[in-house]
C-alpha cells in the first residue's frame, strides 16, 4: 500500500550491518545446544535480551540461543565448544553477530500454550529444532508442561510419535513379523524382559528388544543386561545379532531410535511430569520395526498406575495409538504394589534371572509376570494357551539355551554361571522389630535405599529381600540385605532407614494408614524411566 | 515398625561420604544463579542428573545447580564466577560436594502442574527460591506455563503479590496520601506519565512513580525521562527526591520494589505469556506505598487488550486486588489502536511531552489520555472535574514548572529546552503511494520498525507520525519519518518496510482485511513492559 522513498539527508546507507565480534573460546559445554555468551552491552546494542537467538557468521553460519554475561568482555563472543566445533572458531579470531528471528516451532509452542491442539507438520517442526538444538531449556519446558496441563489428545501424540520416528534411526529387519514388549515401568526389580525375550526367540519370533538404562530407578534392563553382556550396538550391529539369535537384548541410547526423547526427559525430569510417555514407547517401538507388541502396565499403590482404572484408560490410548502406528497392541495390567522376585540392583537382578532361566531357584511372581507376558504374545501371534507354552519353554531350558545365544551374539560369556557375577561385598541387614505380617512395601523407598547404596551405577548395589507382602515375619527375623561396592555408601542408607521404612509389619486390623495435622509437603512416587 | 541393625560383614562404615572436587574456575557467570559444572562420570557417581542440585563445601556450604559437562575433567568441579565469590573458590582449592534434595518449593510447583491452588506459604516458598536462585530455568518456565495455562485466581494473585512484596524492598514515605498510576501497556508511544505525574504533584499529592524500561517495546518510560534527567536512584535518595518535588519519575530496576518479578518476565519472555501481569503491577504499586491509585488499560487491535470485555474483566480484577492489598484503584479504558501522540522512541517522545508541557504544542490525544488520568485521580481523591482541573494546570504552565522541579531533583538541567534533546541524524521518510484515508496503524510494526532503527538503546531513534488515524491523506504526502543514530540501522528499517506497512491507506469502503488460503504463521502482538 505505500512506497518506501529513501530520502537521506546525512550520508549513504552503510553496507555492514552485523556486529564484528573476538572470539573467546570458553572451554566449557552447553549440553548440546548452541549457546554463546555475549556482553550485555553488546546485547544492548544488538536489542536482544537473554534467550533470544544470534545468527554466528564465521566461515559458516549457525543460530545460537544468547546467554547474557558480564564476565565476557564487551566486543567479545563466549563460545562454548558446540560453537567452537561447529564453526571451527580460534581465540581471537573474528565472527558477524545479528539478531535471528524466533523459530517458526516457538509460535507454535505458543499456540499451544493459549491451548490450541497442534498439527503433524507444527509438531514436527517443533521435534526437528529440538533436536537440533534451536529450543532452550525454557522453550521445551513451557512446551512440556502445557502437554502436561492440557493434556495431549490421540492426534497430538500420534504426531509426536511419527516426527520422533522422523526425526530418529530406523531399523530395517527384513521380517514379515516383528514382535516387541514394553513395561511402563514403576516397579523395583522388574527383571522380567531378561526371561520374556528368551522365551518369545526360541519360539522363532525376531525380538529385537531395546531397553534404557535407570534415570530414577535403581537399574533399567540396559543396566540388568550389561552384567551379562555388551548392550551397546549400532543398528548394523543389532541386526547381524538378531540374525544370529533372533532376540537381543540392547541399549535403546546408542541406537538413537528416537533422540527427541531424552530432550524432553530432561525437560520432564524435575517436573515429576510425563507426558510423552505415549509417543515415547510407540515411537521406539515403530522406529524398531515391531509388527505385534504387548504392552505391561503395572498398577496399584507406588507403581506408575495407581488404580486399574487408570491403567485400563491408558492401555486404551496406547492400543489405538498402536492402531494409527500399525503395531498390532495388547496390554496387560500386572500387580505393582511390591518388588518383583526378591532382588534389587542390576547385578543381583541380573543373577536372579540367571537362576531362574537356568531353573535353579523358584521365583513364583517373576515366572508368573514373564510367562503372563511372553503367554500374551504367543496369543497375540494366533497361539493358544499363551501361559502354558511359556512356562513349558521356561521349564525345558530352552529359554536359558536361547539366552546363553543372545549373550553369546551380543559378545559376552555364553557359560556364565550366577556365582560368577559380582556382587557388592559391603552388606547390611535388617530385621523386623515386632512380629506380624509384611502389610505393605513402599516402592519409592526401596528405590532411595537401591540408588543411595550406589545402583544403578554401581552394579554390583542393591537390596535383597527375604519377605514380601503378607508373609508371617517373626520379631528379629531377617527383613532384607542391603548390598553396596563402597562402604561409605551404606551410610546413607541408614540415614534414609533412620526415619522411613521400606516394608511395613502389623496387623491385618492396622487401620492407621497415616496421620495430617498441618498442610502436609506431598511427595509423590515419580518414574521417568521408560 | 523396623529396626535397623548394622551387620557389616567385611570392615567398618567410612566416615567420608562426600565427593572431594578440585576447583576449576571458568570466568563465566550464569545470570545470578549458582551453577557448579561436574564431569558426566562425576554424576554418575553421585547419581545426580542434569538439573538436580548439590551441596557444594569450602568453608561454606551452598547448594547449586548442576550443569553435566564433558569439557569439566573427572576430579574437578566447573565453578562459575557467582560460586567463586559466594565460595571464595581459588584454582584448584578444593571442595566437597554431596547430592541436595530437591528444594520444598519444587513439589509445590509440581501441585501446580498437577492443577492444585497454591496457599500463601508455598507461594511465599516458591517466589523466595527464585530470588535466591535456587529454581533452574525449566522449573521458572513451567510454573509460569502452569499459572498461564490454568490461570491464576485471585487468591494466588493476592499471594504473589505479597511474596513478591516480601523479598523486595519497600519505600517508607511519610505521607498519610500516596498516590500512583501505571498503564498496562502496549501502546507505542505513550508518554502520558511525563505529563501526568508533574499535573497531580503540582496539586500536592505525593507521587512517587517508579517506571521500567523498554523490553519488547520502542520505549520505556525510564527510556523517556532519562532523556531529560537521571534516573537510578536508591530508595533513600528517592524519599529525599520526594520531599523535595513531591513527584519523581525513577527507574523501578535501581529500586528492587519487586526483584522477583524479574525472574518471571525473563521465563515468561519468549513464550508469549505474562500470567504474573497483575501481582507484578500491583506488588511493585504497594511496596512503593500507594493509598490510590489509577491503571490505564490501553484498549483495542494492536494494544494488550483486544476488547473492551476484556478489558473491564482485568479492571475488575485489578480493583479487587488493589482492595485487597489496601490500595484504593480506579481504572480507565483507554483508545489503544494507533500510538499516543505523533513520537515515537525515547528521545522523541522526551521532546514532544516537553513541548505540551510548554504549552508550545497541541497534541489532542496526549493531552486528552494525560488529564483522564490525572483526572480520575483527582476524583479518586474527593474533588470535582477531575479532567478539568488537570487541563487547567497543564494550561497555566504550573505542570511544566512542576516538571522543571523534578528534574532538577533528580539532577538533570531544569532549563532543558526541546532543541536541547539530541534526535538521531540519519533520516528516512516515507510518502503515500495512492490518496484515500488513514484506515489503521499497526502497533506491532511499528515497534518493530522503532526497534530496527536503534530504540530503546539508541535514544535518539524512532518515527515521526505526519498522518494519523481517519487522516486523510494524498499520493505522495509524508507519512511518517524514521530517525536513527546510525545509519546502517535503517538498512533493516528498509528490509521491514519492503514487506509490511505500520499504516495502511484506503476507502472506508475496503472491505478485505487479508485472506488465508494455508495454515498460517500466527505472529501475534506480544508486550511484556509492565
Amino acid at each position: 500500500m505505500i512506497v518506501v522513498e529513501n530520502v537521506i539527508k546525512d550520508n549513504s546507507i552503510s553496507k555492514e550491518r552485523k556486529m564484528q565480534l573476538k572470539v573467546k573460546i570458553l572451554n566449557i559445554d552447553s549440553g548440546g545446544k548452541p549457546v554463546v555468551f555475549l556482553n550485555d552491552k553488546d546485547a544492548d546494542e544488538l536489542n536482544i535480551t537473554a534467550s533470544e537467538r544470534v545468527i554466528v557468521q564465521a566461515k559458516k553460519k549457525i543460530t545460537a540461543i544468547i546467554n547474557i554475561s558480564q564476565t565476557i568482555e564487551k566486543g567479545f563472543l563466549g563460545a562454548t565448544e558446540e560453537i567452537r566445533k561447529l564453526l571451527a572458531l580460534k581465540q581471537n579470531s573474528k565472527v558477524s553477530v545479528d539478531i535471528a528471528p524466533f523459530p517458526k516451532s516457538l509460535q507454535f509452542i505458543r499456540n499451544k500454550l493459549s491451548g490450541k491442539k497442534l498439527l503433524y507438520p507444527e509438531i514436527r517442526e517443533i521435534v526437528q529444532d529440538l533436536v537440533d538444538g534451536n529450543l532452550s531449556e525454557n522453550e521445551i519446558s513451557a512446551f512440556v508442561t502445557a502437554l502436561h496441563i492440557d493434556k495431549i489428545d490421540l492426534d497430538e501424540a500420534t504426531s509426536l510419535s511419527r516426527s520422533m520416528i522422523d526425526t530418529g534411526k530406523t531399523l530395517n529387519i527384513n521380517k514379515k513379523i516383528i514382535v516387541d514388549k514394553h513395561s511402563v515401568g514403576g516397579v523395583p526389580g522388574d527383571k522380567t524382559t531378561l526371561l520374556v525375550v528368551p522365551i518369545i526367540a526360541s519360539e522363532g519370533f525376531t525380538i529385537p528388544k531395546t531397553s534404557s538404562r535407570a534415570i530414577t530407578s535403581v537399574a533399567g534392563t540396559a543396566d540388568r543386561a550389561e552384567v551379562l553382556m555388551p548392550v551397546e550396538f549400532t543398528t548394523n550391529k543389532m541386526v547381524q545379532i538378531l540374525n544370529k539369535s533372533n532376540g537381543c537384548i540392547v541399549w535403546g541410547g546408542a541406537i538413537e531410535l528416537a533422540p527427541a526423547d531424552d530432550l524432553f526427559v530432561k525437560a520432564e525430569f524435575s517436573l515429576h511430569i510425563d507426558p510423552l510417555l505415549l509417543p515415547s514407547i510407540m515411537s521406539k517401538k515403530k522406529a524398531g520395526g515391531a509388527t505385534h507388541l504387548i504392552v505391561d502396565i503395572p498398577t496399584g499403590r507406588g507403581a506408575k498406575m495407581k488404580t486399574t482404572g487408570e491403567g485400563d484408560l491408558l492401555a486404551r490410548d496406547i492400543i489405538e495409538l498402536g492402531r494409527r502406528l500399525g503395531i498390532h497392541t495388547h496390554c496387560i495390567l500386572t500387580f505393582g504394589e511390591q518388588p518383583i522376585g526378591n532382588s534389587i540392583g542390576p547385578a543381583l537382578e541380573a543373577k536372579e534371572a540367571l537362576e531362574v532361566l537356568m531353573n535353579q531357584k523358584n521365583v513364583p511372581d517373576l515366572i508368573n509376570k514373564a510367562c503372563s507376558i511372553a503367554g500374551s504374545m504367543f496369543e497375540l501371534l494366533g497361539k493358544k494357551d499363551g501361559f502354558g507354552l511359556a512356562k513349558k519353554i521356561l521349564e525345558s531350558g530352552k529359554a536359558e539355551q536361547k539366552m546363553r545365544q543372545i549373550i553369546k551374539a551380543q559378545g559376552g560369556d555364553a557359560l556364565i554361571k550366577p556365582e560368577d557375577i559380582l556382587i557388592g561385598k559391603h552388606l547390611m541387614s535388617v530385621s523386623a522389630k515386632k512380629s506380624g505380617q509384611v502389610l505393605w512395601m513402599e516402592n519409592r523407598i526401596i528405590v532411595e535405599i537401591g540408588r543411595a547404596a550406589g545402583a544403578p551405577k554401581d552394579k554390583g548395589a542393591g537390596i535383597v529381600f527375604n519377605k514380601k507382602l503378607g508373609e508371617r515375619v517373626e520379631k528379629g527375623e531377617l527383613l532384607f540385605t542391603i548390598y553396596a561396592e563402597k562402604s561409605h555408601k551404606l551410610d546413607r542408607v541408614k540415614y534414609i532407614l533412620s526415619s522411613r521404612s521400606p516394608i511395613g509389619i502389623g496387623k491385618r486390623s492396622d487401620m492407621l494408614i497415616h496421620k495430617i495435622t498441618e498442610s502436609p509437603v506431598v511427595d509423590r512416587t515419580f518414574v521417568i524411566d521408560r
